[in-house]
């Protein structure tokens, strides 16, 4: 039976541990990729990927416990002793080994961590717990090669095949000195290129980027994607080299931080996803929603307070739905536009340019569509004062939405607080109040009550 | 003066021009990073742009134009020859060079390949010009190292030196036979750590991920991001290695998807930026609103053919803005989650499935929110039918909005659709039209009209 996740499948297996017939099961999924064997995990029960991970080689289970969704992965680790999360942990990069010990409890790790076997690798994990996650020193790895600048090319081959056993991928030789500070990196290129007796000093390249070991991870992931790199250097304060972060580390900072902002954007909060329970979608929605509610019943609050206006006026009625619909569309584009100009460092010139754009662009897109209301009141045989009254509020809305749009996500941005905050519900309830507010405001102005 | 991007230091430039001092110019730059020369290029006038490319060393400009904007881009070469431009395109590796040229007329891209100096570059170049850009083939480089399986270690180390040479960085030796048919790669790892004189037949790994020419880009990210692959072998229908693609393009094609989606959600088109032209911002909302526009007229003509029930009860009025908000805000909100689902294949289940399950959680959201709405409406005394037209309406609005925000992206994803277009305005347009209505429907059947 061929690897193919569907419900066939997972029976087969099923019944294969029913019958005790491991050595069939170990069959199946000999040659297996790990992230294939994380899909199946994230399909099937906990019991069952518990029972296949106890049989399996823990060089294949342990790259595929990585891989796998977080709750999904905290069901499984419960199915499994301490001796045999240290027993995967052994066989995982540090960086990976320090993300599946910092879910346990207290407890579990410290237990997990004194039965790893390999004690350096421990002591490498133990560093890399220290470090907050959102920083440089939570993403790197410990395991990387790397030659003293006094080495020859001949000397530096023969370390590095020492390294190299321990290190999944070399993806940079690094030099350091004798005090481990970076001082560069030797190709690959011209180790193979140059004399074996040559000093990695006259051949190394001096051109490096390394990251401190606090810097922000989506800082990294800025320097990575600007300079196209596949890895970072990380060091400390002074200057040593630590670890390094790989490309695919940051990677998922990327799209994290892309889903994050889309999801603020559209009214959820938490990272959800469509197959998560009822009560997770419901905790990451309703907030916005009654946020929403609060908005609407403010909006009526304040059309009530014009009830004069309204009752001499009634066709004003039918077209607050309009306003408000406008001023919240208006509000997240430019919330949109700014929110990923702040991300990108893409929001040059003055507050003061910015502005006069803003009103510029609002007032072109206010005069067209203030036209189109115009025509449709012809058409319709409206009071021109009415169709007046409406066409000069979208316009005047739509240009106070956008400012609102552009100069909240700015301000917040200054004050250190994520600037996605202020696109979505947020601000379309605002904008909604503050569109219908001044439609009412003109109307008083414009009509003769 | 350091290279610091700044008002000071365009108009040092340009004094430097002015008097003719280009080796001080020259000198500035010599250890200035190409990633840093492009964010100085797209800031500064294109002019004063192409003076500092042409007194550079192309080996630093190229890379620099690479990194450009595209409209900087289309200005800067416009300033340069096209024996110029073939000089900068030489220097490129064969993906980047066939970007630059595939953006030139149809008659400068002959003129520029025909001056290029390299004959095997340019035919490379010209190979890469007849794939789409959206696929493997319009991602890939042509330049790799590749050794043949029948060579021992000793000799493939001497052929990587010749291939090196034209190779920017060496990510992955591939092995293919003599037909040029991918085999496997050949680990640094066991180069380092086996006999010079083994054989690559007997040392390297057939464990490898290719991706054919013609797949989408999209596709191809997905293999790597699911493989943690820095590198991926692109081969040919006959399985022969036709190129790689690096993870760095890849992480520019999320990114840009990320981003679009984003921007549809908002309610933008096309991939603006808030530094771009008025008449660009203008172009990309502008449509989105007209949209909106029309929706809020429909709007006003359902609330007009519902005039009686309004007449008699205008409070009903008073929470349009509300009704449609609430529809609005549950439509994105469902619509974003499914539209997130479908990009990571993370639909699963029935359809039937996803309809009980958007209903329970919009059933939840409603009601809590409609007891909100009899909270309000004892609190300011309503009549006790008013408050509850409202809620039961809340609540059938929430649950028919969580269906549209659910299914229309499912069914345009099934028609080849992108999902993503049904977010943002179109489902708050259709939503708000939709909201309302129900609610005077809902008013004609509970109220004593």
């Amino acid at each position: 039976m061929e690897f193919q996740i569907n419900k066939e499948f997972i029976a087969y297996v099923s019944k294969l541990f029913a019958e005790n017939n491991t050595k069939q099961v170990i069959n199946i999924f000999k040659d297996v990729h790990h992230a294939d064997l994380a899909e199946l995990f994230n399909e099937i029960e906990p019991e069952l990927a518990v029972s296949i991970i106890k049989i399996l080689d823990t060089d294949k289970t342990s790259d595929a416990i990585v891989e796998l969704d977080e709750d999904v992965r905290e069901d499984i680790l419960k199915g499994l002793s301490s001796e045999e999360i240290a027993k995967e942990v052994d066989e995982l990069d540090s960086d990976d080994a320090a993300d599946v010990i910092s879910e346990l409890s207290e407890e579990q790790k410290e237990e997990v961590i004194s039965k790893i076997e390999d004690v350096e690798h421990a002591k490498d994990i133990v560093d890399l717990l220290r470090y907050d996650e959102d920083t440089a020193g939570g993403l790197m790895g410990k395991e990387l090669v790397k030659v003293r600048e006094s080495w020859t090319n001949m000397q530096s081959i023969k370390e590095m095949r020492l390294q190299a056993t321990e290190v999944e991928r070399v993806y940079t030789i690094y030099v350091v000195d004798n005090n481990d500070v970076l001082k560069g990196r030797l190709s690959l290129k011209s180790l193979l290129t140059t004399s074996t007796k040559a000093l990695v000093n006259e051949v190394y390249s001096t051109s490096i980027t390394s990251v401190k070991v606090d810097d922000k991870a989506e800082d990294v992931a800025k320097v990575m994607q600007k300079y196209d790199l596949v890895v970072v250097a990380v060091v400390d304060e002074m200057n040593r080299l630590v670890g390094q972060i790989t490309i695919d580390d940051i990677v998922d900072v990327i799209i994290d931080e892309a889903k994050e902002d889309y999801q603020m954007a559209a009214g959820i909060t938490d990272d959800v996803e469509a197959d998560d329970s009822i009560l997770e979608l419901t905790k990451a929605r309703l907030p916005w929603l009654i946020l929403g509610l609060f908005g609407g019943l403010g909006a009526a609050a304040i059309m009530g307070s014009f009830e004069d206006t309204l009752s001499r006026f009634p066709i004003l009625f039918f077209f607050t739905p309009l306003i408000a619909a406008m001023a919240g569309n208006v509000g997240v584009q430019s919330s949109a536009i700014i929110v990923q100009g702040l991300a990108n460092d893409n929001i040059k010139g003055s507050l003061w340019d910015r502005l006069i754009k803003e009103v510029s662009l609002s007032l072109i897109n206010g005069l067209v569509l203030g036209c189109l209301v115009l025509a449709y009141g012809f058409v319709q045989d409206f009071q021109i004062l009415t169709s007046l009254t409406i066409a000069i509020s979208l316009v005047i809305v739509i240009i106070i939405a956008a400012l609102i749009g552009t100069f909240v996500p700015i301000i917040l941005h200054k004050r250190g607080i994520d600037p996605a905050l202020a696109t979505g519900p947020f601000i379309t309830t605002s904008n909604d109040i503050f569109g219908i507010f001044i439609y009412f405001m003109i109307a008083k102005i414009i009509l003769p009550i």
